[in-house]
């Protein structure tokens, strides 16, 4: 894929992380992709849901999976602003993305590059390809603002 | 906590169990409780919700976050039959559930005592106190009737 390709999909989940922030959340975004189209959408939504796995992945696996009437989304990409978190990873793992494209690295709360690295631990069940860096920092810029306000 | 009251509450985390096997779904069931009142339950639903995240730990800490109107579930405990995935590790994470109580070892899928062993990561952001074993043979035995029926 061309990265000029890859950034246009990553602005896709970085419209979605700019909504969060607009609602007070960590802004985080995701998108599955199948075939080329979006299927599944998410904006991290923890506080306003009142659910704490209401993270932006989960939140577009969900949607996907809602949409193909599966469990499985064999054959899809996820798209997600950020390195994802165990929760998320796992998610990853179960509903069988085949391709894992993330933005910004998390050294405190990733689980793919830093922590666990879950898809590198020999019981995991699925272990997408997996693409680092694009639009990174877009994405940390938007965190970063997003917490500087807050402080 | 005496072995009689701990056998009572997984006993009710086991009916979940049961109720999951009874749809064609993995039998593991989960509860939530706060002040000795559950406050959310859950049972294995990956294929009837089309939802890769359906864990019956995951809709019990959905339904418990959204009955108290917060993503945090401070001072519960979760009570489950099978040790949890690293998906459901990372909720557990993420909504503070002060006590992790769980049967059955999952030496393949489990993420507490094998595998990545997500509370002992030093990047978790939160750890509960972790007890195991209980009711153990209730939760395995239905585990392996229901892969024995479906081989």
């Amino acid at each position: 894929m061309p990265l000029s390709k890859a950034r246009e999909m990553m602005n896709e989940a970085l419209k979605l992380a700019q909504a969060a922030a607009a609602q007070g959340e960590v802004p985080v975004g995701a998108i599955v992709v199948k075939d080329g189209v979006i299927i599944g959408r998410g904006a991290n939504r923890p506080l306003e849901h009142h659910d704490p796995t209401a993270h932006a992945e989960i939140l577009a696996i969900r949607a996907a999976a809602a949409h193909l009437g599966n469990d499985r989304l064999t054959g899809c990409d996820l798209w997600v602003t950020l390195e994802p978190c165990a929760m998320c990873a796992g998610a990853i793992a179960h509903s069988r993305i085949a391709r894992l494209y993330y933005g910004a690295e998390d050294p405190k709360g990733g689980a793919v590059a830093h922590g666990p690295r879950l898809f590198e631990q020999p019981t995991v069940h699925h272990r997408p390809e997996i693409y680092s860096g694009i639009s990174a920092d877009e994405s940390a810029e938007l965190l970063q603002a997003f917490f500087k306000d807050r402080r």
